[in-house]
């Protein structure tokens, strides 16, 4: 890795010894991100006024140092990993928040916190509803960054739908507007969704301005089980149909309904351990809500084994257990996961649901696979056995017949989660040459020093052939 | 201008004379757009294959010659005008729409007619809410290219918020599709939405998959009148605050109003003659239209002069005349219109109403206005006389000051037409130059040849220095 010495002095020099840390901790801990794929920094920036951006990049260029700038560092694709060494920036310092009443936005900078925007809307009757399950941890910036989704995708949209306006800096270090505090813009190239899910690769963000939509007066929580995989996902086509539109509609097939049992110690239903279950939400003013309730308990009649539905939040929390407990308690099934976070296409979801099947009986491995039906967005968790070789080697081919089978179906590698590193290998199964030669074309244009963020996105990374650390993060699944 | 022949007859010989037109009265009817600056191409290109596309771009990077994507043409700013010759890439019989039910999705070619897809969705139970007011005519190719908006903006979002995929072409001719059937999508750079607004310079859009919402079961509409414009956007803003969100929220000035009321000849509200009113419109379930009806009218009896509800779609299309007249009946107040369609933001809606109403008193013109309160896109008419020399002048001084304004106020230039030539010369007040240097660096990355539509956005273009063609257009208002 190339030492950038004499430039990381000047910048210290240029910006103290607060804001450009060299120590070994601060250094250690901007090395990895949720990936835990250490590659050391030769410093970290930890930024306290934008403007610093400026003369950060302004100096990376003239010595074509790398920067990778940081959030809280939750990504599951190493995006916010320092792979070729240089300055990481770090931005969570810059975390002001503050809500446009009157206008129904949101003012903050890229290092506020998703969860305390989300409060701070709520306080004042908004709703800001992209919520990846990292919220009370990951920065906006970050969200941008990969255009985070969540569970609420499909009914409100992803964080690309809620951001209005960006400032922040381009690669050569100038600062920019993109948009303006207005719900309508259409003055010059977009740049502002360009940088959307960029990864960091073609400017820094360091604020936004988010739209936010009236908070619904009402939730309604009801969890259903089905005899099958199959059986739960012509259910959702059929609840679809219907026109009421969850807020959230999660599946989980039976393999992470198992973990989620195994976890809490108990069967979801009474008497039928292991069926998959959706787990729905409906949101909105009382009267819909209350409309909706009696078209959706109609269908439950119709389709599901079991259904239970909550009479307050308290309730809702309750059914909300299964779906939390699912994650960590796949670790049982293998220590080493490959978390996927596929799309596939409503027309194909039983095609895919087969597929996936297939791929859990050839492989021999457990996939425990839940997500987002309303979007169409998967968790496929692909579980192994790191010091068991033959496991390993299975794996790295499950892991791109997958993608191969999702892009077929007409589906993404990605819903919400970006490339980072972890997804490089696959970046070429979705894209054709010519767009991927457009992408560059673009990178270059914007970065000429290529600073931002390099080794990202277009050079392949075998992820499943690098150690990953072992680290416990406040974030991870318990 | 540059003249083409060998590469025209190159491309005839491609493609066949049945698609490659030089009579005159193709080149004539292609030479101009809304804006009616006519330019005379060397050919028209009728595609009939997405294809050919394709060949057209190859042909035209080999001799450079310039290329400008058109629909019907129903563009304000000049954004389809062939103003540097070469060819008109005439999309319309690109034109078939399918609606994926189960997904909520319409599959569409870019000739396809924004009426015509609301159409095809709604016979689905779907809506498609972006409504620029040139529907009946405009394609969906067009709208992505402007990121068109309409009346349903505040509520529901612009073109771009409703698209999901897109295909086409890049300026050097390879065929692309950015973003998949899905609702979420992380995979690369998302040149999708570069491509959205991008006014035809990034690309050809040949194909686009787009987002649909459920119809709603219900709506209300209800016509309220105020003492004066202040009085008019306060009272917005206090409904507002109610958190009930209209679909559509138009504000009519006193000027608009007079505009209306001389169409139809007579008062909108019996002895109130001239007072600028707010034309209102709920769409949602039954229950939650009814629920939000009785908050909309103590809200009425509190702020409003006058106030009519429509009890049936019938009386609802009478509100609406006042609206739909008041465009046509303004060219009694000049024979020449400078149509901005500026935003505001929320917050200076009042500044706003200030500093218009001076500028009316300053420049002594009739500047009618109206438009769409809930994202603060205002459609400002500078009318004036073109055999008056002092008044086109006054009226270039006066679109100037607007921008000007406009910008310091927080908002844009464009909410929904675009730059095209017409708002060339304000867009360094929109934006920094580093900012055009970036939207420059991305297009010659793009259009390394400069293809696509040039003479556009960059190059100042003064449009009251260039005669208007004297022709009727079928959407031009009545």
């Amino acid at each position: 890795m190339k030492s950038f010495a004499a430039a990381t002095a000047q910048l210290r020099r240029r910006l103290g010894a607060n804001v450009v840390l060299t120590d070994d901790t601060a250094r250690t801990a901007a090395s990895y991100d949720s990936a835990k794929l250490p590659f050391r920094p030769e410093a970290v920036v930890r930024v306290t006024q934008e403007a610093q951006i400026g003369a950060v990049l302004a100096l990376a260029n003239r010595h074509g140092v790398p920067v990778t700038t940081r959030g809280r560092g939750t990504t599951l694709t190493g995006a916010a990993t320092p792979v070729q060494g240089g300055w990481v920036l770090d931005t969570l310092a810059l975390n002001t928040i503050a809500i446009d009443d009157e206008a129904g936005m949101a003012h903050v900078q890229a290092g506020a916190k998703v969860a305390d925007i989300q409060r701070a809307a709520e306080a004042k009757g908004w709703f800001y509803p992209p919520d990846p399950s990292s919220k009370e941890y990951c920065t906006i910036g970050g969200n941008i960054a990969c255009n985070a989704g969540g569970m609420h995708g499909g009914k409100y949209g992803v964080t690309r739908d809620f951001v209005i306006a960006l400032r922040g800096y381009l690669p050569t270090g100038e600062a920019v507007t993109w948009g303006t505090a207005t719900k309508k813009f259409s003055a010059g190239f977009n740049l502002r969704d360009l940088w959307i899910g960029s990864e960091g690769m073609l400017g820094v963000v360091t604020g936004a301005v988010l739209k936010l939509i009236p908070q619904p007066a009402a939730r309604w929580t009801l969890l259903t089980s089905f005899k099958d995989e199959t059986a739960a996902l012509r259910a959702a086509l059929a609840l679809f149909k219907l026109r009421v539109q969850p807020a959230i509609c999660e599946f989980l097939d039976r393999e992470s309904v198992l973990c989620a049992e195994r976890a809490t110690g108990r069967a979801v239903f009474a008497g039928q351990a292991g069926r998959p279950v959706l787990l729905l939400e409906f949101a909105g003013g009382k009267a819909e809500v209350r409309e909706t309730k009696q078209i959706v308990l109609g269908w439950a009649a119709e389709h599901a084994t079991g259904s239970r539905a909550a009479k307050n939040r308290e309730e809702a929390e309750q059914l909300w257990a299964v779906r939390r407990k699912c994650s960590g308690a796949m670790f049982e099934l293998g220590d080493a996961k490959l978390n996927e976070d596929i799309v596939v296409p409503m027309r194909n979801y039983v095609k895919f649901a087969q597929f996936l099947a297939k791929l859990k009986r050839d492989s021999g491995l457990a996939i425990p696979t839940f997500g987002h039906l309303a979007d169409g967005n998967l968790h496929v968790n692909i579980m192994y056995h790191k010091a068991v070789p033959a496991e390993c080697r299975t794996a790295e081919r499950t892991v791109r017949t997958l993608m191969e089978t999702v892009v077929a179906l007409g589906g993404a590698i990605s819903g919400e989660h970006g490339i980072g590193l972890a997804k490089t290998p696959f970046l070429r199964i979705q894209h054709s040459p010519a767009q991927v030669r457009a992408m560059q074309a673009v990178k270059r244009a914007l970065d000429p020093n290529g600073v931002l963020n390099p080794g990202k996105m277009f050079e392949p990374f075998e992820v499943w052939k690098h150690p990953r650390l072992e680290v416990k993060l406040p974030w991870d699944h318990k």
